[in-house]
C-alpha cells in the first residue's frame, strides 16, 4: 500500500500509496524546535502526534470541517487525502504567549476575544515570517477570497476544539494549522493538531501539556503527550 | 508663537503654538538609520525635508487629502493641526526593495500592482515590527474600518504621487505614511513625506534620489534631497 516516499518534513514522513490522491502520513520519533534548531530522537512521540491528531480531525470530520483526514492506519501512520499544501501556518491565538508578547509587548495572558488570527510564511529558509493577508495572496496563490475562508475556517475550528479540549480540563491557548488544495481544487485543514503544533495549557494548574516542556526544557514531553491522549481518550 | 516643546523625534522638534490645536514641526539637521542606531548631524538637511514636505502636502491638500498642513513658516518649520498620532507606520510599495526583498524573498525590483501596503506598530522599544491589520486594532485604539479607511486613504496617496513624481522624472518606490487623530477625532494624514520617507528613484537611471545614500553610504545626502526640491520646484 506506501509506495515512493514523496517527502519529509521534521516531524512526518509522507508517501505515496497505490490510489493517487490519497497519501499515508507517518509520524516520526524526533522532536524539534527552534526551527530545528533543537532536535531530539523520542521513541514514542510519533504514536502520540498520530493517535491525538488522528482523535481531534475524526471529531472536527464529525463537525463538517473539511479535512484530508480519512482513516487511522496503526499507531504512528494515518491514512490522509493528498493536497497541495498551502505554504502558510495560519496560528490562531486565544491567549498571548510566546513570540506574540516578545514581538509585539502584549502582556503574558492577555485575553483575544474574538481570537486573533495570524498569517506565517512556510519558508524554512525565511524562518517562517509573519505576514498579512496581501503578503499572502501574492506569495502563495490564494485569492483574497480564499484568505478570508482559510481565516474563517481556522476561527471556527477555534471555536469547535475550545470546548472539546476545555471538557478534559485543557486550556487551548493557541495553535497552528495548515490548509491544502486538494484533487478538485477545495481547501481543506490538512496536516497535524497535535501537542506539536497547540499551546494546551491544565485548567487548573496552568502548566504546559505541550512541546514548550522540550522547547524550554522544563519537563517530560512523553509524559505530558501521553496526559493529552489520555484525557482525549475519555471522551466517548 | 512657538511655546513649550511637546517632544522630539529623530528628525523634528514638535511645538505648542499660542492656539491649542496647531503646532510647529521644527525640522532637524539630523539623519538618523537603523532605527538610531546610525546618526549623523547634516547642515541643511532640516531645510530640504521642510520644504519637500510642505511641497507634497499643499499638493495632497489640493487634491482633497485631509491632512494636518496647514502653511510652511520658514525654511525649517511648518504650521500643522495637532492630532494624537496612530502609532503605525502605514507602508505603501510600488516595487520591490529593501526589507521585503530580504523578510519574504521577493525578488528585487518585483512589480506591486496593485500597491502592496503594510502596517508597522511604530514602537522603537520593539523596533517597528510588522503587524496585520487585527494587530493593529489591539495596539492601536482603532477599529476594523478605520484601518480600512487608513488603507484606503495611503493608497489614494499613491494614486496621486506616482503621477506627481513621475512629471519630473522620480519613480515612487514605496514610502511611509503617519496618521493621526485631530481634535474632531477626525484621522488625517500627518508627520512628513519626504527624501526620509520615501525611496525616489531617478527614472532614467534608477539611482536614489533619498536616505538610501545615507544608509548605504552611497551617496551625498543634501546633494540628492537639493536635487528632489529642485525637481519639485518645476512643477508650478
Ligand atoms: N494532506 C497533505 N497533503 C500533502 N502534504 C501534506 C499533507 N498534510 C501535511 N503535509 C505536509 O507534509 C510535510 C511533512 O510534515 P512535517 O514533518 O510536519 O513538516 P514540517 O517540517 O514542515 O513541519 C509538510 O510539508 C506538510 O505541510
Ligand atoms: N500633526 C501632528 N500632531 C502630533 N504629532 C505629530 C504630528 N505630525 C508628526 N507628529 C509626531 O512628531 C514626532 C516627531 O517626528 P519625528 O522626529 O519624525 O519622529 P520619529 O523619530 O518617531 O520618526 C513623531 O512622534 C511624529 O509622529
Ligand atoms: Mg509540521
Ligand atoms: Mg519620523
Amino acid at each position: 500500500m506506501k509506495k515512493e516516499l514523496l517527502y519529509q518534513g521534521k516531524a512526518k514522513y509522507v508517501y505515496q500509496t497505490d490510489k493517487p490522491n490519497q497519501l499515508i502520513l507517518a509520524y516520526k520519533d524526533q522532536a524539534t524546535a527552534f526551527n530545528g534548531k533543537k532536535k531530539e530522537t523520542i521513541i514514542g512521540k510519533g504514536r502520540f502526534n498520530n493517535l491525538i491528531s488522528a482523535k481531534v480531525f475524526q471529531f472536527l470530520h464529525d463537525k463538517k470541517i473539511p479535512s484530508h483526514f480519512i482513516e487511522l492506519i496503526n499507531d504512528t501512520e494515518q491514512l490522509v487525502e493528498k493536497t497541495m499544501i498551502i505554504p502558510l501556518e495560519v496560528v490562531v491565538r486565544n491567549l498571548a504567549t510566546g513570540s506574540i508578547v516578545k514581538r509585539l509587548g502584549f502582556e503574558e495572558k492577555t485575553t483575544f476575544a474574538p481570537a486573533l488570527v495570524e498569517l506565517y510564511y512556510k519558508n524554512d529558509d525565511l524562518d517562517d515570517p509573519i505576514i498579512n493577508d496581501q503578503h499572502a495572496t501574492l506569495l502563495t496563490n490564494t485569492t483574497e477570497e480564499e484568505i478570508e475562508l482559510i481565516k474563517g475556517l481556522a476561527l471556527k475550528i477555534n471555536q469547535l476544539l475550545i470546548p472539546y479540549f476545555e471538557q478534559v480540563g485543557v486550556k487551548l491557548v493557541d495553535f497552528k494549522l495548515e490548509f491544502g488544495r486538494n484533487q478538485s481544487g477545495k481547501i481543506v485543514l490538512a496536516d497535524e493538531i497535535s501537542p506539536d503544533t497547540c499551546r494546551f495549557w491544565d485548567v487548573e494548574t496552568n502548566s504546559s501539556l505541550d512541546k514548550d516542556v522540550f522547547r524550554q526544557g522544563t519537563g517530560d514531553l512523553l509524559s505530558v503527550y501521553q496526559e493529552i491522549l489520555n484525557r482525549l481518550g475519555e471522551i466517548k
